[in-house]
């Protein structure tokens, strides 16, 4: 996927002094490059028993929703705090300073289905981790958990340990 | 489109006293029915010169993103203030109370491509109307807007005059 690593844009100094933001808007503007990443995801699952496929809020939508419609499964939008309408299950993690809060429609799964994960971005993998908890309150599986971009140096899968992991770009 | 009307579910007072929420999450859970907007919008700008999608975060990016790769086109991300890392354009608009500002990245269109703009909802028509000033700055052309479901009593339409405006669902 070294070719893909050209559609992806390093921003120095965002969201705060110190830090190389990787963005990944190149891509999307790209037809061919963000078509092909979403057939690498639906060819990874093809032969994978996926029902709902779960996009994190904001750019996992993107992604998420595409892959949805391609695969032909329904999508489930987690939700910053206070987003979501309806009634919802909730999970705290902990950020670099302070804490968050994701939620998600208690209808949104079904006891057993399995469920996959998907966002933009593998970092420390504290928002992914809680985004587990959250399908696993709701008694379903989290079948496996995508990214287009994992940051290798932040350890993430450190954090997510004994959970499959696939990220198309590594950095 | 009467049948996909019973995939939004209205949520009494969200998000706040008196208002009633069209909550699209049902549809996006059924994967028959989310498809099926996707197919709906894919085909009535089929027979169009579209080159790019503009999606409005954050529910605008499911739909917007689905149909970015149904239709072959680039996907352009319409952001709230802060959230884009790069050089950006932006338009203030007016809320109820008070003023918000979106965004979107000077190299997202170019000059003369024709622009696809897709949110979830048509309600009052201020925030899409800024979005149309942000890709007409940048010299590029509004094709048309296309919602999932328009609330008619809002009159969106008439702060939208003169465009190109299709609603799969009216309420």
């Amino acid at each position: 996927m070294q070719d893909l690593k050209k559609f992806i844009r390093d921003v120095p100094d965002f969201p705060k002094p110190g830090i190389v933001f990787k963005d990944i808007t190149p891509l999307l503007h790209n037809a061919e490059a963000f078509a092909r990443v979403i057939k690498v995801f639906a060819d990874r699952y093809s032969a994978e028993k996926i029902d709902k496929i779960a996009g994190i809020e904001s750019r996992g939508f993107i992604f998420g929703g595409a892959l949805s419609v391609q695969m032909g499964v329904g999508f489930v939008p987690i939700r910053k705090h206070g987003k979501l309408p309806w009634t919802k299950v909730s999970e705290e993690y902990v950020l670099e300073y302070g804490k968050d809060r994701i939620e998600m429609h208690v209808d949104a799964v079904s006891a057993g289905e399995r469920v996959l994960v998907v966002d933009d971005l593998l970092a420390t993998g504290g928002t992914c981790g809680a985004v587990c908890q959250l399908i696993e309150k709701r008694k379903a599986l989290v079948a496996s958990l995508a990214f287009v971009v994992e940051l290798d140096f932040l350890n993430g899968r450190e954090k997510l340990k004994g959970r499959d992991i696939f990220s198309i770009m590594h950095f």
